[in-house]
């Protein structure tokens, strides 16, 4: 059962190892002790629903409204650990055929609803805050909708419906000896049209493309009409529309059929784990190997204070000691930087890989220290963000901001970003762990993603201004240095006060153009993107 | 001087060896001695300017006039050579910065213009065709902005003024070393932001990328607002409001800035010529190439009667005799196809490709043949366009279609399209030469790009029927087969009636809401799109 008030399945626990906690401690304070409002609690407080008459297949209880009204942002997750889960969607419907959909979509606009597709519920960027009003909303969950309808493995595409999950979607592909190779750290829950509708990229990205390449093509559901592109592999036949669905946000319409380009099975994978002494020479190593035409499937790059914590974070601790001490014979530093390089392909092919990257790096000081780091990587590739889970319950929060940058703005950015958190939680006299990586790299730039991790406070207002100003000083940092709202997370409510910046007043005129023509009674106005 | 009625600079000239010359005369009988129109008769017959009252710097005499009027495609040169130019743009303008731009737009939109930008005028999909009506037309031709306006290495970005075309903009790059890569047929005159209107793709796409990836942000000046995309690497910051500029063909406003993603200099570079013995081993062995992770730069591969054609249109026939023996030994055909595979990159990255190409090619009987043929083709890469200058002084037309399917299609597609043109023609007891090569391929399919020779009538309104009873069969044909309409040349006039059937109903919705919100008064209704 899926946790409702944190992430992923309550069965699973992501223990902190002793050392990392004792670090925690000394870094940040202990945390305090917060006691997390139960389901009961919550439900109880919850506006009843503004929807009028039952319909059947569509629910109104209280649990199915919640757990279809948030995310895993940082004010989401605030607001169900303190029970201030006042609004939420007033209907859930969960349609098992695209018949059934497309009648919960008349449904809705009968009853003069917005209509807002849900998938995994994985958003960090507040895509589903409801809205404070009384025309009621209905929230149609996607999930079951989730079949491979056609598989073509010559033309290496695939038909599948848009509520499909990652790991259903990768096991469907299995039995062809296929895979989709998109793996965002929500792979457990997020689906394929939640991917396409706030482009998504996946942590092997390099390799198999953002899902702006990966989506060949589509259906989805307007106000007004189907709109159908069909898989071309290329096409020069005036504006490419898929590119209105990707990155729609809920707001054009529901996607609901997506052309995917698979690829085999990789044969072979290595995720190798090369320490470089700082970050000037780490920074510049990523650059070469993102401009080579090496195609690795993975790059991710901590500066040093992430790859401090991550060792501290691991256990291990003998293992680790030892780890340092070779570096520092080896580099001669004791900040190193690790970047973890993820190799893809035929056995063959993936050895080549390994020693052209070599080569790339040659005129840096690097240390390869192979596979071991990257193993435990892969292992808990989706499971580390189960780490919220305990954090949270030893009084620590966790936020994260990510961006996209050309290479020259990459360090100013990143210093940037981590200073002026560090200054805001200086000035209440609290402390954060402000540190970075770069996950996705490109010949023109790269992505920043940088997390901070610092106590959580005993009053939900106090948290969520502290949440609010984090998340203003860092964007405003962001657009500054000529950095994107986001990378890979989205707009949602969370960043909409910056995209007019990020569009221009011409840019953001045309998005409101296209999306009141498209939708001129708003019938998907679920707060996104205008 | 660029030719009025043809392609090129008219003192080039690509003659055609006398054994081609009695090849086409026996395939297709004698072409007949046709009459160019002159200028000065062509210039007399034109309708009268429609611009009111004379400005500085906007010309309305009928040379600047016709010169921006016509493109490449059939309709437009025999509108030229049979002097048929009745309808042109009603003036013209060259703009030498942005705020001469500026003031053009400005002074279009006071006088109820039709304002539309011009490039290189390379377009052989009609882009151009004036439309018949009062509403005067203000063509400006862009080619004076053609500045490099910034240059950053490490970033691998270049801002380009949108009238530059592929030589000076190469040249520009090449005094950094760098490169665009993007190498259409129509390279010589045609423009960046003609690229873009149009979603170009260059012979070396492969490697390069299409106009879509080179192109990383710009500036346009729209009917309302300027847009402006910054060059994020990457973005999910809402749908990508590049793409609404990719494709526009004019109709959205004028492109005047782009950011390209440049690269150095590749330091070797190899064509090969590889022969199959058959198509279907060779579409496999392209099938194959575009489905592995190897970074060629090109490949081209012609079908049997492209190949037989391309030899004989070569000269050299002794060579070309021991050649095609050699052919007939080593693989056992008479009728080989031949894949041209471009290598591009460090020397040693070169030969490595060539092992893993031969490697992925090892299950196919295929014969590589060296350098010889590629080093012809290169040479004559943007040269062999001049040979329908050549070919009209015969009488014969040449004309060429071109879609993007996936892989299943390809085949049956390619023969039923070069079907409906012999059986076009037969019904006429004419002859046609129809052959066809992939020019691009991918991981889910490729373009086909067909050819058609045949003998010109004398009579201008017959030659203008066929080739629209050839047009309409083939897109039809291309349709029907599931190809786009366009995967390089874009849709213009000639295209239009068919781009709803590609977009189907919502889509093209769509497409008119976004135009006609951002565009409501039609300041730049070219005609196109819509």
């Amino acid at each position: 059962m899926q946790r409702w008030n944190g992430w992923g399945d309550a069965s699973i626990d992501y223990p902190l190892p002793e050392t990392a906690r004792l670090y925690l401690q000394e870094a940040l304070g202990s945390g305090p002790t917060l006691h997390d409002a139960k389901l009961g609690e919550t439900l109880v407080q919850m506006q009843t629903s503004t929807w009028a008459k039952p319909v059947s297949g569509i629910s109104t209880d209280a649990e199915s409204r919640l757990r279809c009204s948030y995310g895993q942002s940082l004010p989401d997750w605030l607001q169900r650990r303190f029970g201030q889960c006042q609004y939420a969607t007033d209907a859930v419907a969960t349609p098992e055929s695209e018949t059934e959909l497309r009648e919960l979509i008349r449904i809705g606009r009968q009853r003069n609803a917005r209509v807002i597709p849900f998938g995994g519920g994985t958003s960090v960027a507040g895509h589903f805050a409801p809205a404070d009003d009384s025309r009621p909303s209905l929230t149609i969950d996607l999930r079951k909708l989730c079949r491979l309808l056609e598989f073509r493995a010559d033309d290496r595409l695939a038909l599948v419906e848009a509520g499909c999950s990652g790991p259903l979607l990768e096991a469907q592909l299995a039995r062809h000896g296929y895979t989709l190779g998109h793996f965002p750290q929500s792979f457990e829950y997020s689906t394929v049209g939640g991917w396409i509708a706030t482009r998504s990229s996946g942590q092997q990205s390099h390799l198999y493309g953002r899902i702006e390449q990966l989506f060949a093509g589509g259906a989805a559901i307007t106000a007004e009409h189907d709109i159908e592109c069909q898989p071309f592999p290329a096409s020069s036949a005036g504006p490419d529309l898929k590119h209105l669905l990707l990155g729609s946000e809920g707001r054009l319409g529901v996607i609901h059929q997506a052309w995917l380009r698979v690829r085999p099975k990789p044969e072979s994978e290595k995720f190798l784990a090369l320490f470089f002494p700082d970050w000037q020479q780490a920074i510049t190593g990523a650059r070469l190997l993102a401009q080579s035409d090496l195609p690795f499937s993975m790059l991710r790059l901590s500066n040093s204070l992430e790859t401090d914590i991550n060792l501290r974070m691991a256990g291990h601790t003998r293992a680790i000691y030892y780890l340092r001490k070779f570096l520092r014979w080896r580099l001669g530093s004791n900040q190193p930087c690790l970047m973890l390089l993820g190799l893809t392909g035929e056995a063959k092919q993936v050895r080549n890989m390994l020693a052209q990257a070599m080569a790339i790096l040659k005129p840096l000081s690097v240390q390869n220290t192979g596979e071991t780091i990257g193993q435990a990587w892969r292992k808990n590739r989706f499971r580390n963000v189960y780490l919220r889970n305990t954090l949270w319950s030893l009084g620590y929060a966790i936020d994260t901001v990510e961006t996209a940058l050309p290479w020259s703005q990459v360090t100013p950015a990143m210093q940037a970003i981590e200073q002026v958190a560090r200054e805001q939680f200086a000035a209440e006299q609290e402390r954060v762990l402000a540190y970075s990586h770069l996950s996705h790299v490109y010949a023109s730039g790269c992505s920043v993603y940088s997390t901070f991790v610092f106590r959580l406070s005993e009053d939900y207002q106090h948290n969520l201004a502290r949440w609010r100003k984090l998340k203003t000083a860092v964007t405003d940092t962001i657009q500054a240095h000529g950095g994107t709202l986001s990378h890979q997370h989205g707009v949602g409510k969370d960043h909409l006060p910056w995209l007019g910046k990020e569009l221009g007043e011409g840019g953001s005129q045309l998005l409101r153009h296209l999306i009141k023509a498209g939708d001129p009674d708003g019938l998907f106005a679920n707060g996104n993107l205008i």
